[in-house]
């Protein structure tokens, strides 16, 4: 990257002639000192290539690198002069502004033209040449030439790696539990049939009582096996958050394509609605156009990856080795995710409920609560629920979520920050050595300071502070256990088994049209004679 | 109110003059017979005023009233030509319309100009004069006059209503429990001075796990005393409502005010918010304005009365007596209600948790459910928590919530639909015998029919069903026992005292800066205390 333009310093009154013949001398102390201060290598400093005084003003073209950018050489002259001249000549600094700047990159990039100070883009021969607008001292003062350059930065490296298959080793596995498995149907397809769930919106089911208490039973299993034995404690987390909260999560970067979003209405007096009551009342429809005129511009989005809540909380907050690491978990209402396509039963919707499982401390205990988790998740997975599973190390969810994608790692340490897929095979689809038939059921990651950072979550002595996080999505967890053990409670594991028989089982929803058809009835009779036994 | 307007009754061929000198005959005969059919008050059926043939057309001149509308008496005119005269002469009707509508009202309205057959409307001497566009077959069968009509209907009501006070009729206290109160302070105050809650956004809070404990060790009782003991089963809403379940409630005409609408994003195709993307990463701010243009108009509404999807479920579904009543409750995630102003602490907040009982069947089984659970909540009161409590009989939530203003009762019958608050004593507010001082913190409803009809909820013998909800609002239950019986549980009555013996307290968030004042870390510790006795 390279940088030129021109530095223009505005004083209060014109520049005596007796500073007038030291500029040059000046430019010279400025260019083999201040502008190449804590540079390396000659061409990332800056360097004042030719001078101008006209009147109060003293022009500087400059060219400029990626270590002293043209918005520090700018304020490093400034700072300069006015240490070093302004005393000696009375001359009061009155502005400084970059004029013509522009930027240069090896390589073809595009880039928003709706940026505050971006005037023009050229791509050609694999250079993209950025003609800047006139950049005021208060904008030079904002990061924004610094977040611009880590943009593009970030959209080559994404460019790079957008073309490559996503990362994916497997890092353990379960044994194989059955040589013919023991169940072969969609659970989906069944849960729909006897209607223990039904259909409400797109990506959005009710869930009657026979099915909430699977769901239940799966969720407990996981709270009390895993969750409670390491010391997390229950919290309530909103559901619902401020925009500004997923700028610092970095998912309005990376996933705004899947996230739904909340406006409030534009008055709390009901008469300005009258007209669109009036409507509604009349033509018995809701047209969502016109409603739009009656809301806000989106100011929230709802629950996405559940935990943002807790870097929020303890934002700007200074903590202490007695009284970390912090560790909660939260189960109080659903996420949503639009899912453009591949919708299916249960399994991949647009609500969906999960325990998330959030940590904060410092390096070394974030990541031996991830081990401990790892150690109580393969109990879980073996012991509770005897699964088919296997693990992976995957290119880290929030590089991509949060917008961000770093640069391919060369060797896997699980131990640095990073993502572990939980998966598990489900029959119903096919052969357990095709990929295809495998189902994401959860993750943990250690995010290392991914949102301590932006969150300016501190440490009393300085130390570095890194959170980890692991969702347990409910509904699929359930999926699966019902895939791999079908929904005869007699082929279960025993503790589901015993669970069954310690806590009654809800009655179904049963009317002359529900469940819908006759084979769907009848399954369910003898599969409520299952769960009576 | 009064109809005038021409029908114009169009053929398929130049009407015969054999037919043309019986018209007069005909439409006599339509006058005494066909337009006055089942109407007691002869202003309240139609009248041809006037007839003209011209080629294929015969325009009748007509006018009506409420119980034969014009469009009413546009349906039977059609209707006898087509049995009695079509076959007569082989002539074919090939279009009805209503030209030159004059819909004549006592009092003055105002209405949407922009409903779909309105032309405009005449406000003069205590009359509305609506001027309707000409009106064809396909929009007579519609009902939007009737619903026109209604709505008219309704805003005179609502006119009425909307000055007097709001209903409120007290049916049950309990004793004066404390002649001084144990406690005084507002536990808002406290709980945030504490650490124990921490503002998340306006009107939303984060619960660190001490208030987590809390508000489970209410809802825990709840479900335990009131909801399970009555035979109702948990069942998983759906938290997110498409706009046409909103029309069915009544919720977008009545309280539109306070929802909050969500929308999904323009595209599953990431590089379409590219612009935007990179103005954000650059900026670092998230401008709802910019947004918008990458999101749909509003086409969903977050949880609101949390029963909605409970009607949904049932919708064209035909039950019988065999399954009914049934009986619900749903906890499974928070609910939204946007407030201008007002807010306080968790007391009264934007988002907030609920658990909501739901039933179904019919009226007697309704109504007996409504009194069982009225039992069992005056236990709960009395017995498990100890408050001073009282309930009333209040103008039906769902007549203005729904949009609907049903006209004064004149005597209270508590076994016909309608709604019982249920209010708690807050003795940090004052004196009890200041109504100002009472917190509702729930209600239970009979709806009568209110969500039937609209979802189309059916029995198989066509016997009526009726509904009814009552939701338990977990952190206002929460504050009114702290309210009454403060922080230390010695003060607590023996089951929630219990409660607290036998389920380990969890440890407070602490950090450096938190909680954030010197008195609130040292009432922390005092608390934490009283809780580890």
């Amino acid at each position: 990257v390279k940088f030129r333009g021109c530095i223009v310093l505005e004083f209060n009154k014109v520049i005596p002639n007796e500073l007038q013949n030291k500029v040059n001398e000046i430019v010279e102390y400025l260019n083999s000192n201040v502008l190449v201060k804590g540079v390396k290598v000659r061409e990332e400093a800056g360097k004042i290539i030719e001078f101008k005084v006209r009147d109060n003003k003293i022009v500087f073209y400059t060219e400029a690198g990626r270590q002293v950018r043209i918005h520090n050489a700018a304020l490093r002259i400034k700072n300069y002069f006015l240490s070093n001249i302004s005393p000696k000549y009375r001359l009061g600094i009155r502005g400084l502004r970059i004029e013509n700047g522009i930027i240069e990159l090896d390589g073809q990039y595009t880039v928003s033209l709706k940026l505050p100070f971006i005037k023009s883009i050229e791509v050609k021969e694999g250079r993209t040449i950025i003609l800047l607008e006139d950049i005021s001292e208060s904008e030079i003062k904002k990061p924004y030439i610094d977040r611009l350059l880590k943009l593009l930065h970030e959209k080559e490296l994404r460019t790079k790696w957008g073309g490559k298959a996503e990362h994916w080793e497997l890092l353990r596995q379960s044994k194989i539990k059955f040589k013919e498995p023991k169940f072969t149907e969609d659970p989906n397809k069944i849960l729909e049939e006897i209607g223990w769930i039904k259909r409400f919106s797109v990506g959005q089911w009710f869930y009657t009582p026979p099915f909430t208490y699977l769901l239940n039973m799966l969720k407990y299993f996981f709270i009390e096996e895993v969750v409670k034995p390491l010391g997390f404690q229950e919290a309530m987390f909103p559901k619902m958050y401020p925009l500004e909260v997923g700028l610092k999560t970095g998912h309005l970067k990376g996933t705004i394509n899947s996230m739904i979003f909340a406006s409030f209405p534009r008055s709390y007096d009901i008469s300005i609605y009258e007209e669109l009551i009036d409507y509604m009342y009349v033509t018995d429809t809701a047209p969502p156009e016109e409603l739009q005129k009656y809301v806000k511009p989106p100011t929230h989005f709802l629950c996405f990856a559940q935990c943002e809540p807790f870097y929020q909380f303890f934002s700007k907050e200074v903590l202490d080795d007695k009284n970390l690491p912090i560790k909660m978990y939260d189960h109080s209402g659903p996420s949503f995710r639009w899912e453009a396509g591949g919708l299916h039963g249960v399994e991949r919707v647009i609500e969906f409920h999960r325990v998330e499982v959030v940590w904060l401390g410092k390096p070394e205990q974030v990541v031996e609560i991830r081990n401990q988790l790892l150690e109580r998740y393969e109990y879980f997975m073996d012991k509770v629920l005897d699964l088919e599973w296997r693990w992976a190390w995957v290119t880290p969810w929030y590089y991509e979520q949060a917008g961000i994608v770093e640069e391919e790692k060369r060797e896997l340490d699980i131990n640095q920050p990073g993502t572990i897929d939980f998966e598990a095979w489900l029959p119903y689809r096919g052969p357990r050595e095709d990929k295809k038939n495998w189902l994401e059921i959860g993750n943990i990651s250690i995010h290392g300071t991914k949102f301590t950072e932006p969150f300016k979550i501190k440490h009393n002595k300085g130390e570095t502070l890194w959170t980890g996080c692991s969702g347990f999505g409910t509904e699929r967890w359930t999926i699966t256990f019902l895939a791999q053990h079908g929904f005869n409670p007699e082929n279960w594991p025993e503790k589901p088994r015993k669970y069954i028989e310690e806590n009654p089982f809800p009655i179904p929803v049963r009317g002359v049209t529900y469940p819908k058809t006759e084979k769907g009835r009848k399954l369910l009779e003898e599969i409520i004679r299952y769960f009576k036994k």
